[in-house]
């Protein structure tokens, strides 16, 4: 089963009122490659730039949005287990992650479902200002779980 | 320079937008500890447990609330440099975190900061349920530094 463009960027922007509170922008969704954005204004800290709690959502939201384009959907759902996230300098503008998988990497992790009836996998992922500066670094461990399970 | 009650609850409930949205509570202030609890209503995920984004926030801001009851907030400002935080099981319920610091760890910390220029601690902290499980941990790398450097 397949999502529609529409369907997942809904999902990936307004899947619940956290998200859809700090503004999460879905700027490129295709299997394989998410790219999303989040605003500096109304995610400002003390000092004016982005708080760490924006900068941890938009390091770990891109795992949901690659799951919704790259695997199915039908039968497999993804959980955070643990994330490691650096705080590199300070995020003064609005900021982007990218988080690209392999089509290859994603059946093997689904394979490994089939067969063990879960699989860890990790991501890792940079957040940048608009200048391309890499503002922190995060270090996801997911698990992929069947769907039958929630059933 | 102490702040009062009054400003130190107000700073750590309404910093800045981010906190305000999210409903953070101050439930205990005092110098060595604080515990801050966030309400499930209104940071569910799709699936009605906390969302992880609201947990790193819950676990990351005792740290800034400990800093405003226990250290010389005229003299000294801290920043986050790393968290990593692992979920243990769905938060299904309004969460709370506890952090404490011996004064004499405090006095260290400031009196290396006087010597160094700066100082890294480290914070580890547990996110409990209504029933006392321990639904997350994170752990913080901190630093201090001296006031004199942003003005």
């Amino acid at each position: 089963m397949q999502l529609s463009y529409d369907e997942i960027k809904l999902f990936v922007e307004k899947p619940f009122a956290f998200i859809e509170r700090m503004g999460l922008l879905a700027l490129e969704l295709k299997p394989g490659f998410v790219k999303l954005g989040a605003p500096l204004k109304g995610n400002e800290n003390h000092i004016g730039s982005m708080y760490a709690g924006a900068l941890f959502t938009l390091a770990e939201m891109p795992a949901g949005a690659l799951y919704l384009t790259t695997f199915d959907v039908s039968r497999y759902y993804p959980i955070v287990k643990e994330m490691n996230i650096l705080f590199r300098r300070p995020a003064r503008t609005d900021i982007t992650a990218e988080l690209s998988m392999p089509a290859a990497q994603a059946l093997d992790i689904q394979r490994e479902v089939d067969q063990q009836g879960k699989a860890d996998f990790t991501l890792e992922i940079e957040l940048q200002d608009t200048a391309g500066t890499v503002v922190a670094e995060g270090c996801g461990v997911y698990q992929l779980r069947p769907m039958e399970e929630l059933s």
